[in-house]
């Protein structure tokens, strides 16, 4: 790993700061904010999905049902990303993989680990920024 | 999100260092130089505390009484935050808003989630260093 | 802590990244790409060898010993490190103190915080790139 530039490194705090939106984003229910940080065509992979969805109606629609979902069970998730590494391809698009965990809260309860996740996406910047073009995400107690 | 300037990345950049330390003070019980991140008369308001307190004097004996009582317990707690999402405000002041888990451990026992909370802050420049004029914590596990 | 100049601040965002990086290749299995990331004769002293290991060798060997023994007990592990506190000496030399939380999942079971740890380095720049002089790893969950 060569020393970075100064341009790498700002693009690194970039990134920090659009995943920290975009998941405060997501875990507050604002399913449509969230799906618009994806590109329009965006393909998401996740475990929580049967298969993945393509596109940001499918993209709300998952989030709306995982709000659902939470305010049935009387619960709160948050989900927690860190250890993100930022692979810059020579067009400037970004092979971005990270770690996610995620902390479920009973309410009048306890709280506790839920998930623990590998996210690989792929970020793409349009009209100056930066979204999700492909995100598959694999969870650790899963073989 | 349009493309953030360079001066708004250093400065998330800023605003992640200045956590990191102001949360290793408080949980190595520096409890004076943790009351010295935020402004002589900020406002702290946390689930543990049974009203909010204003002012350096009021947070260094809530420090303290952390400090004393995960001593009487045999635990260690550490708090994680993450997740930092920061809006400037045309005059400098920084919105951040961004999440912490609290880590505790029997000290000759198991380590364990022990809270997750969502943390509103005000920050503003004194001096040329960040502090915090008023914190509100909120606790996932409580309605 | 005075108002960081830009270069401190992009340095920052770099130790980050570094870490990032690191954390993946361990949790990755990638012993060798690994122990690049620490200088030659490194010192590296963590609660899970019986005494501190120097140099590549040991680095390698205990990366892969670890790696056999989850594969063994049929876990994964993360390292998720965080609060970053970085401070620089004249020569350029980084003392880091930060926080690690590891995760441990049970495939086919569930996930947990296994270990909560405090992460204190010694980063050295060679050849261009941050390198770990020395490691020293404390578990709170140890008196």
């Amino acid at each position: 790993m060569p020393q970075p530039t100064d341009s790498t490194l700002l693009r690194y705090a970039e990134v920090q700061r659009f995943y920290a939106r975009q998941m405060q984003q997501l875990d507050l229910g604002k399913a449509e904010a969230w799906a618009q940080t994806f590109t329009t065509n965006a393909l998401f992979d996740v475990p929580t999905l049967p298969e993945p969805v393509r596109g940001r109606a499918g993209l709300i629609a998952a989030a709306d049902r995982a709000r659902t979902q939470l305010a049935e069970a009387g619960e709160r998730h948050r989900h927690f990303m860190g250890m993100i590494d930022v692979l810059e391809r020579p067009d400037g698009t970004l092979d971005v993989r990270s770690y996610t965990t995620v902390y479920a809260s009973v309410i009048g309860g306890t709280s506790r680990v839920h998930r623990v996740c590998v996210c690989e996406d792929v970020l793409v910047r349009e009209e100056g920024e930066l979204r999700v073009a492909k995100r598959r995400v694999t969870r650790d107690d899963l073989a």
